[in-house]
């Protein structure tokens, strides 16, 4: 992977490590050394002393015919949602809230120009969109990301949304500057945005912000439902008051949460 | 962090990388320079060098203080996720066994002497057990854990229990090998596990194996339930039964998985 301007303290063997970490794609639990160097364009010997660096570390096994990543790859990922303690202040507002409006519920922040779910509530429906923590989709075409988009001062938004989407996902609205910034002046008025199957046909979803103390947005927590079962009278007039509600309530925990000193871990 | 055996291949710079990840605590978004030097034992101009590559990585951030991990970092747990495509294969069993039971279900593997939930379908109940992905618990006290420990040969069992655990938890329940290797006899030869109250006052769960196409356990899956809402009669007579047709549902659509060739993504 070329990278660009990298400066004396850059550490390029970590740089690489996490590129083989990333390499694992969907539904290839193993990969071979080859494949491996292959996804990540390292030579095969320093993408092989990466994979047996992993391996001593626990992060990584080797497995028939290459190596595997372990579960605990997965103390990673958790480090960030636990050290912003987000997640255990919104817990039990998020649950009242899937309980009122029989809908999924998640919070989400900006990554570039995508947003990340950090923290989901489900109603268990064999129909689901398929999220979980740490996926991300296209700002622009949701109504989390709308939210947090409206929030960025001018230019940070410019040099946001100038970055490739990391998502995969070919969203079906594309919308030009004129049209983007008319959405985004509306979310601002407003305080929430709505997004009807802008990313994917059948979903339709509301978010608002989440703010702390400063009254600085952190984050955005919607509704999301299925366009077939929830009709856009619904969501608005229903699932909407009770979602700014509870985006007040989590802020305003969050707000006293973060004004007192948190007792570290022993 | 002390490191034993390493070898002319490992990558030190990788290792302290990850353990500089890891070294972000629970309700401590914001460390300094000084912070993530003590919590990691390295040398500050070596952690300082690390947190700039990981911010230009686009993993951290500057904040005021110190640095902060961004969304990013979750990236690199979704890879185990994703990368063994069980979720995928489990969710619409696992959302059907909890529409079935109302309470919550969710699938583990073993990670030295732990668990870590690799995937979950929660009920939205205001008071619930605080468990995401990557949260670990000891394995011997949990019914996922003793249905793992019980998959493996006995050597293996003994070097896995000798490793401490990383889960910061003290169990109420400690049997020494005889208790424990009667329980494990017991749960080969039943082909599920129970823990009633052995972790956590309050809860009690039913787990059964998942296994692949040659019969070998991949992961374990459970139903939790509180103590106080769910007897361990309805626990036994009602939610096992459907566990069990869930959890050979789940492996025989896992072994079918397995023998196709799956399209990478591109």
């Amino acid at each position: 992977m070329a990278r660009g301007d990298t400066g004396p303290d850059f550490i390029e063997a970590l740089a690489r490590g996490l590129d083989v970490i990333r390499a694992f794609q969907p539904g290839r639990p193993v990969m071979s050394l080859t494949e491996v160097a292959a996804a990540t364009g390292l030579a095969r010997p320093t993408a092989r002393r990466i994979l047996l660096t992993l391996q001593e570390l626990g992060y990584a096994r080797s497995a028939q015919g290459g190596f595997a990543l372990t579960p605990r790859v997965l103390e990673l990922g958790v480090s960030y949602v636990r050290s912003t303690g987000l997640w255990e202040v919104a817990r039990p507002h998020l649950e009242r809230l899937v309980a009122q409006t029989r809908e999924s519920s998640s919070i989400a922040q900006l990554d570039g120009s995508d947003i990340v779910y950090v923290a989901r509530v489900a109603v268990p429906k064999i129909v689901a969109l398929s999220v979980q923590i740490g996926t991300r989709f296209p700002a622009m075409q949701t109504s989390l990301g709308k939210v947090l988009l409206a929030a960025l001062p001018p230019d940070e938004l410019e040099r946001v949304l100038a970055e490739p989407s990391r998502s995969g996902i070919e969203p079906r609205w594309r919308p030009d500057q004129r049209e983007r910034d008319a959405v985004l002046r509306e979310v601002r008025a407003k305080g929430w945005a709505l997004t009807d199957e802008q990313l994917a046909l059948g979903i339709r979803s509301v978010a608002a912000p989440l703010r702390d103390g400063s009254g600085t947005v952190i984050a955005a927590v919607n509704v999301n439902s299925h366009a077939a079962e929830t009709s856009l009278e619904k969501l608005t007039e229903e699932h909407l008051p009770l979602l700014l509600k509870t985006a007040g309530a989590i802020s305003a925990d969050w707000a006293l949460y973060e004004s007192v000193p948190q007792v570290t871990a022993s």
